[in-house]
Order: structure tokens, then C-alpha cells, then sequence
């Protein structure tokens, strides 16, 4: 990033449930506030039709074509050999080049993670990127990694979710020596699968600030600033959490709606829901793990959370992440040989 | 259970967080309802001393000595071994001696899953006791198995569940041909860990009404009869709720009595928190895959959740709840080979 100029935040336009008709106007409405210049991809004739519908002149806004989309279907890694042009392809390029600062992408997940993994590369020692992210509001400076990315995780992996959370959690939310936690069944040491009793005795031998086991009742009080677990798990987790509160807001606003205005109702269960739900306010989470800034966000996003997911790029960039990621990773690495992670 | 007499009900006074202080008066007031006779086991002293508070002349209540408890820190069976008279295992000798028609204890879990395992026996082919019961009370009658008994489980061990699930909710909800789906991180059957994929394939051979997999944001809506996941993920998913209803509740409370007057402001968090928070329904589950009636409940319950624990265990009674477990684990056996699942 040019020192004195603006962060300069590639949007893959084509992604999300919505595409352009979201996309668009979310950047737009971001480049003006000022504090980013946005680079649209996508394909230019959608674009072009899009922009044709609102004013946006001087506004810090460029071009840059791309063509195809990759889906959450297909295959990502050879969607992307299929597809080089694809917008999620650019985007990364883009970033890659140092043409870009940051990229924003609703999806497909996939595709993220494989083409960020394939043209940005990987931090050293990391095998695979993640996704991580606030679980619930209530509890909104604690993280949950691995949110869907890695499905069957091993110990290690689980030791580098840790790392890389903590980073974040540090740079992000200036939270300094972050308290990590294994998701579990029990608050003891011999509590959990395999996998989770693997990690806890890995975990011992680090320098992270690893206070055990967390449990799913303890997870909305924020006792710990990282929660580890599998994709696996992770996923399940958000996803349920996303259900509950879609569930929870008709109910109450049908409940309340009953002895107050709707209006009033709706605000209120709006309040309620907030406090679960944290999708929207951060619009997307950063992939972990590779080596230059992408932001993944919900496919159901609309322009809020796109533009939100747009400042979490901003953020990423103001705040550094990839250097303090980068930071922790090899003072772990130095505390501990990597084999025996 | 001799025609015409009331289902017997062994209640484990000592058991739960609070012991005979609330196991008791539950107690009483289920024997007022003159639906069941009660069987109070456990210290003797302890018992007459909590029942000097009430009255009870005329009930059909028994006391029956025990000596010791079994407490959640401790090694189950050892402690069984080295407790030969705690209140868990004289509840469990009751039933297997028919001298009971069900136990109801508030824990310890492992406790109740060990000395039921060891003295009542496990049904055939059924390797392990399981937990299962409703997640969240917006989806009443889709429950959730295994919610926390076995942390790694095998995918034949998966099939289990699904078999003693389906029994579950076709004796206790009158669900004909329930629909089981497996807990995972996407729709395909490609999707989810090793262990979920290995168990789709096997489902897939079953005569069990298997329709595929089911995503954390559609646990709320009943889309499944039966959820099935391991004891790692019902664990976690299960407290995860439980955490989630006790911050709904306060932020609900103080949300709506900002608008309306405390009486009804807490009348409607309260509404709102059973949507998604069955656990005082029920009270406690039946353990699945053990020849006898076992309900263990949550060690938190006061005694409403343990009256309705004690219910719990009448209907288990009433709808002959071990002879369709029986039959439905026969019915599949029939169509697969054993060592084929």
C-alpha cells in the first residue's frame, strides 16, 4: 500500500448469492466514505449495467475484468485451472501483483480458499488456511477457528488454528497475550475426543496462553478470546447459531409484537438477535494462513454486510494482520520444533 | 409392572446438584399426582429427615436404604466396584430385579451409563448406552442422539443411534417410519468428516427412512425426526444451547422491561427461552440401548425438571418403550448383517 493513499480493496463483484446487484452497490457506498478505493471485478458488461443505476463520479473506482464465476459446487481447485479468469482468480491476482490491498469475496468459500491458497501462498509452516470468526455477539472479542475450513483436522493443525487466532484476536481487537481454548466436552484434561486430548497435550508445550478446556455453555460469556475446534464442528456450531437466531427473531417479534407497536416489537427482537448473531456486523472473516489479506463473507450477505466486509478488509490492512500473524507463527515455531507439532 | 398397579419409579434420591433437598419434594408431588408409585432411595437418614418437611400419608411412597453416591469426578465403574450400595446401583438392581419399572436419576451421567450398562445389560448388539433427547423446543419432537455418551464413535456405532433414536421417537411422539438425517457440514453426501461419510454410506444400506444429511441452521425447524452426530458434537451442540437460552433470557428480560412492566417482561423471555430450551420439558432422557427404563436428567434440575424427569419415565413405561427399541434393532439386524455395519 502506497503510504498517504487509500487502501486499495479488490471486490469480486460476481460472488454471493446476489452478484453484481449487491456487490455494486455496497462498493459504492464504501469508496464513499473515503477511507478505501475500490476495484471492482467481474464481468464489465454486468458491471457497466449495474453502475449505470447509481451516481458515483470521482469516486476512487476502477475496472478490472475477469470471466467466470466459480460456484460452491464445483470442484474449486480445477474450477480454477478451468477457469483462469474467473473473478475470485483475479482478486487474487490482483492482490498477489500488489495491484490490490485486500480482496472481498462472498463466495463461494471454495473457491476462496483454494485460489488464495494457489496464487497468494501460504504462511510458513501452514498447510492449509481457515476461517475464523466471532461466534456470538455477546461474547464479541471471542473468536471461534476453524469455522468450516478444514473438516477433518489433525493436532497440529488444531496448535496453528490457535496461533493464528490468537493473531488475530491481537491485532484486531488489541487483545495482548489472547487466552486460547480447546472446545470440549469437559473442563479436565482427559475430556474429549481424540483429537481435542492430542491437541490439549501439544497445546501445554507452547507459549500460547492456553487456559484448556471450554465448554458450549461457557462459550456465550467469553471466557476464553480463542476457541479452537475443527471445521467440522465450527461449522456446525455457526450454522446452528445462525438458525437459532432467525428462528429467535420471528418469535419475538411475533411474541413482543403482541403486547407493543410492531414497530417497537421489531426493534426490539432486532436488539435480541444482535446479541446472538454476529454475521452482518463484521460482514466476513479474513482467511488465516495465507499470505496476503482476503475476506470472506456469508453468500446471503446484502449490501450491509458486504460494506461491512469491506471494512474488515480495511481493518485487516490498517492493522497489519499478515504481519502479525507472520510475527506469531515464528515465535511458536522458535518456543517449540515444528515436527513436534 | 403388574397390571393394574402404578408404574413403580425408583427415584436416586442422593444424585443431581442439589440431592434429597429437591429429589424429594419432586418426588412426593409426582406420587400426589396418583399416577406413580415412588421408590426413594437413598440414605435413610437424609430421606426421613427431608420427608419430616411435607406430608405424605397415603402416598404410595417406599424408602429403600442406599449407602454412598457416585459423584461426576470419579471413575464410573471403579466407583461402582468400590460402592457396591450407592444409590445408582440399588436404582438399577430395583428395576432389574422387576421389583422397579424404571429408575430416574440426576447424575452423575456416567454413573447411571455405567452401573446400567453393568447391571441391567445392554440390548443385542448395542456395544454402548446412549444418550439422545430434544435439542431445541422449537423443533419438539426432533431429537438429538448422541448427546454425549460416546465422545469417539465408531460409524456402526452411528447406526446405532439412528435404530435406538428412530425406536425413541416412534414410541414417544407416535412418529410412524421417523426420518433420520446425519449431522454434517453440507447437503452431499460428500460432505463432512471421515466419520459421517463412512456412516452415510452405511445408513444408505439400512431400512431406516435415511434422508441424507442435515446443516446446523436447519436443526430449528424440524426437518429430521432423528439427528444423529457423536457424543463430541451432541455434547458441545446441546451446552452451546443451554449457554445461548441463559443470556437470551437475561438480555430478553431487560430488552422488554425497558417497554413493559418486570411481571410481563420476564412472562415473555420466558415464552421465548422455551422455544429454544427443552431441557425442563423433559427433565431427563431415557439412556438408549439398556434392558430397562433409566432416565437420567440434568444435575442442575430443581424440582419441576425432576417431576417431569419422573413423567419421563412413565411414558418410557407406558409405551413399552425397551420392547420397540427391541423390535427396531431386530428389524434392521434382519436386513444387514451385523459385521456389515
Amino acid at each position: 500500500m502506497t503510504i498517504g493513499a487509500l487502501p486499495r480493496i479488490a471486490i469480486d463483484t460476481m460472488g454471493g448469492d446476489f452478484g453484481p446487484s449487491e456487490t455494486i452497490p455496497a462498493a459504492i457506498e464504501s469508496a464513499k466514505s473515503g477511507t478505501v478505493a475500490i476495484i471492482l471485478v467481474g464481468s464489465p458488461d454486468l458491471i457497466k449495467k449495474e453502475l449505470a443505476k447509481y451516481s458515483y463520479d470521482n469516486l476512487p473506482i476502477t475496472i478490472i475484468p475477469s470471466d467466470g464465476l466459480i460456484t460452491e459446487t464445483t470442484q474449486p481447485v480445477q474450477a480454477i485451472k478451468k477457469n483462469p479468469n474467473a473473478s475470485i482468480v483475479i482478486c487474487n491476482e490482483l492482490v498477489k501483483r500488489k495491484d490490490a490491498d485486500a480482496y472481498v469475496t462472498m463466495g463461494s468459500t471454495g473457491a476462496a480458499l483454494a485460489s488464495s491458497s494457489m496464487i497468494l501462498g501460504l504462511l510458513d509452516n501452514i498447510d492449509r488456511p481457515v476461517l475464523g470468526g466471532v461466534l456470538l455477539e455477546c461474547a464479541p472479542h471471542s473468536i471461534l477457528v476453524d469455522a468450516g475450513s478444514t473438516i477433518d483436522a489433525r493436532p497440529s493443525q488444531l496448535v496453528n488454528f490457535a496461533v493464528l487466532g490468537s493473531a488475530f484476536v491481537q491485532a484486531f481487537f488489541g487483545i495482548n497475550n489472547p487466552k486460547v481454548a480447546l472446545l470440549s466436552v469437559g473442563s479436565e484434561n482427559n475430556k474429549g475426543n481424540k483429537q481435542v486430548k492430542d491437541t490439549y497435550g501439544l497445546l501445554e508445550k507452547t507459549n500460547i496462553n492456553f487456559i484448556g478446556n471450554i465448554e458450549g455453555h461457557e462459550l456465550p460469556f467469553g471466557k476464553a478470546d480463542v476457541i479452537v475446534c475443527d471445521g467440522f464442528t465450527g461449522n456446525i456450531l455457526l450454522k446452528t447459531v445462525e438458525g437459532i437466531g432467525s428462528v429467535l427473531y420471528k418469535e419475538l417479534a411475533n411474541e413482543i409484537g403482541k403486547h407493543l407497536p410492531e414497530k417497537k416489537a421489531n426493534h426490539i427482537a432486532e436488539i435480541i438477535f444482535k446479541t446472538i448473531t454476529p454475521a452482518d456486523k463484521w460482514g466476513g472473516s479474513p482467511i488465516f494462513g495465507i499470505n496476503g489479506i482476503g475476506i470472506v463473507g456469508h453468500g446471503r450477505h446484502k449490501q450491509f454486510g458486504i460494506r461491512n466486509a469491506i471494512n474488515t478488509a480495511k481493518l485487516s490492512i490498517d492493522v497489519n494482520m499478515i504481519e502479525i500473524m507472520e510475527n506469531n507463527l515464528k515465535r511458536i515455531r522458535d518456543k517449540i520444533k515444528v515436527n513436534e507439532i
